[in-house]
């Protein structure tokens, strides 16, 4: 996995900012965490989920599980490429990967599968999902 | 000012983490002003005012204005002490003063001036401040 | 596992702020995963691990691969309880586990496994294991 | 000033992330400062300020001060342009300005005024600021 790039259905540049870094001198953890979820939105949106639009009406996805695996650090004004899919769906939930890649080199920073469900706040209750997002997970996606 | 400090309604203390850092080896500017709202809220519930309970209303406290002065650097695991007092109630809004101090010196790293609103969301219409958070305004704050 | 707590090494109470939460109306992912930095590094202080110390040398813990399940939300103002342990420790990296719980009704909102390594920077090199500290792993931590 | 947009030397465009928002439905005051950080460090990309070349050598620009006024707020998804630029340059600062807007209807929601100065780090010493940065401040900037 770490040596052949996933087949992305988006992806996301970025250029690494001070606030990603910690005195470590490195990206910290939860930074690419957030530049996930920018890539995971931007995804969403260029599918054809329209995130705000269910937002209004209380219905928001929201994260059931992580795994992240962080390979290999990135530093200050690094260019970086995340790669995002949607892996499966199921009824209630959509799994995705995503791989975080410095562009300079292509090296895997993060990989990270997320399973998010679609939740009606403020009940916190499970919708199932519609059946065109079903349709839009990536069919070649493999393991 | 910076030689003495302010005099406090609240103190909240806080311990440097590596998240609070970038790669320049030192705090990042955001994450004082983390602390000061982390100290701000506390002071609040200190002085009786019921900032969840305003919120399931639809009223929150907004920020209008901030000026910050950056003295000198904190580092990683540093031992921090927030002051905050309420400087002066208007009508419409408060004036918040804080400072951001390392514990073992005393030494000022931050100092900051807040001015809040109260709004109901989500029109964004200002509230009056009710007269009983004018009256907890600190009555010997100078400037 | 949801229903009894973890054996805890240490536990950080914690008040959720504005800036934790998103328009979801609960609190954000990534904010969790702040606190349990929080609880994290002070179990290490706590178990007498002096990470600004090492930091000096240019050692520093990193995170090597965590799983969080999200099991239900906190919201704006609640008092929470982040429960830490060390769960075993191997040759060159430590499984640490937490529980984010309301304190309220001890409800658990978010369950993680991490691992950490020791790494020498700038190199990445990773770095043995302290044995003192392999002692201190939590000797009745189950699975 | 909130009706004519400043003379940007940069503009950077950016859509709203849960991640920005907090419980009152709108965009945290914190989230707005960090799309500006990532404004001026592209902006002075943009003019030739090679900060991660400086920051090899120890020497970082670090905030001295920040006005910032919270004029309308930004919701969830909305698209923003982050209007930058250099307002003048003194022997050991730079004066920057920002104004944060929502792009379907140009309307103000956050401006700045930063003074960065340039530190030799740890020692924390000021330098002073290159005569060819001095030249790139904006030469008809001000209100």
């Amino acid at each position: 996995m770490t040596e052949t790039p996933l087949t992305a259905q988006f992806v996301l540049p970025y250029q690494v900012m001070y606030y990603d870094t910690d005195c470590g001198g490195v990206v910290h953890n939860l930074a690419y965490l957030r530049w996930v979820e920018e890539c995971r939105t931007k995804l969403a949106s260029h599918l054809g989920i329209d995130y705000a639009e269910l937002a209004k009406e209380g219905r928001h996805t929201v994260l059931v599980r992580h795994e992240v695996d962080y390979h290999s650090p990135a530093f200050l004004a690094d260019h970086i490429r995340v790669l995002g899919c949607i892996e499966k769906a199921e009824k209630s939930s959509l799994w995705f990967r995503f791989e975080v890649r410095r562009a300079e080199n292509d090296k895997l920073c993060v990989s990270v599968r997320q399973r998010l469900a679609l939740v009606q706040m403020p009940q916190g209750r499970p919708c199932r999902i519609p059946a065109e997002w079903t349709a839009k997970a990536a069919p070649t996606a493999e393991e």
